[in-house]
């Protein structure tokens, strides 16, 4: 296992990997690793010949009241939890090298972008999409692996990967969840085990409105005030959206189908959780 | 010469030419080809094995109220234009192919693109870059090749080029003039000989402000103000802007230095004609 910090150096070890008919595949991290990671990199494992894993904390995707400081950073925690997962390079650059001073070029994906977490994180995904463009540019991976938490985030570069005609297979993975069903997360460390408690009952709001759904209900409306009174009585009351969109347009709807996405986002003193299901 | 219309037909042709080691180069226009263009290509014929010209006159740099629909196309014209100068493929996609519907990424290069045209042409080098970012990703370049008359259009792809860590070396080439000094544009078409005539004197004005540069003078206002009285002397008097700027970063100056950038637009009955020459 490699550790490479220059964007150069990864890209002059790619072009060579490649240039022998390699398949590269890249697992895009913020670092602080957990079980969802460690499938995502199993996976990975699988699809390509060179693995690669990205540890990156994305200065770009963070607001400026967010956690980006304080965002758990653990390289050798990191390194010592993927050590026998056959990951061939760590990809791991600093700030001033994917961002030097000079650096002003950004992506969006604009009516993707808007949905959902958008209105409550302007300018997260414009982030995330530069940050993926660029470390794509980079790893020239032919297939990236990404968790399905981050619904939205899949969806916003699976549509920029079609739109700028880049030859690269991205792939959703499921959501990973402790025994209590909280989908696992980097910043689920900043929750006391009280505060587990009632994270735990964001995804048991989502499996409740499905059960409605599944017995006949399509009315979204209904079906999201009901979630909603299973957070607020369970001390969850900080909710920037519980909602049923369309999963691939992740507009909002009215009657709900089979299918739909049924995403909710919340804070837990201040600690933002998101999951999702599909109906 | 090759004719490709189909964004999966270019990049299937350009991966296999890549996996024998050939080199590619790319001259991206928007048709209606003049001896600009031509000495583009024939520079490109020197810089790579495969020489690619691609032609697609694109809607989104142009503003609501621009000449998108009235830009001059004439693909069989330009065909025979460049029949006699080693290009491999021209790359001529239709709209849809370029743009489907559901289309929604965008590229921009938030500081560049502000200046000069910026002002003028809201949009459009996000339209630029967006295009010529896929143009990229679609035909792979080692190499591509762009006129210095939009000299703005070339610092903001250089740019773009490097904030996304994209392995394009990307070349400007020299103004071509006609025997009057004007910059050849395949908008000149729309010119009158009476508006000929006058275009003429927006290349006298830059000339006429450098040797005043070169006898001493650095005062920019100065500078600028005998260049809009030379223009509107001439009849010019629609003047978007007459400017000294940063060569680099496109900021205007108030004393000007050896190799600054001298940018002119104007619209001579509604044509847009730009120049620039360096200090």
């Amino acid at each position: 296992m490699r550790i490479i910090s220059s964007v150069r150096e990864m890209q002059s070890l790619v072009n060579g990997e490649i240039r022998t008919g390699k398949r590269i595949s890249l697992v895009p991290t913020m670092g602080a690793l957990h079980e969802g990671h460690i499938n995502l990199i199993s996976e990975g494992r699988n699809r390509g010949d060179v693995l690669i894993v990205s540890i990156f904390v994305n200065p770009t995707q963070f607001g400026p009241n967010e956690d980006f400081t304080n965002y758990p950073r653990d390289l050798e925690g990191d390194l010592r939890k993927i050590e026998n997962l056959g990951v061939d390079i760590i990809f791991a650059p600093t700030q001033e090298e994917i961002y030097p001073v000079e650096f002003q070029t950004y992506v969006e994906v604009k009516e993707l972008q808007e949905h959902l977490c958008g209105h409550f994180r302007p300018g997260h995904f414009r982030g995330v999409a530069t940050v993926v463009l660029k470390l794509f540019n980079i790893v020239k991976p032919h297939v990236a692996l990404f968790g399905e938490k981050d619904y939205q985030q899949l969806k916003v570069i699976q549509r920029m990967v079609r739109d700028l005609n880049l030859e690269v297979e991205v792939v959703g993975y499921p959501i990973v969840r402790d025994k209590d069903g909280l989908a696992l997360s980097s910043r689920n460390v900043y929750l006391s085990p009280n505060d587990k408690n009632s994270a735990s009952q964001v995804s048991k709001s989502l499996r409740e409105i499905k059960r409605k759904f599944d017995m006949g209900c399509r009315n979204t409306k209904l079906m999201v005030e009901f979630g909603k009174k299973i957070l607020e009585e369970a001390g969850v009351n900080d909710i920037d959206y519980l909602e049923i969109c369309d999963s691939e347009t992740l507009g909002s709807k009215e009657l709900a189908s089979r299918g739909d996405l049924l995403a909710v986002a919340v804070r837990i003193k201040g600690t933002k959780l998101i999951d999702n299901i599909r109906l």
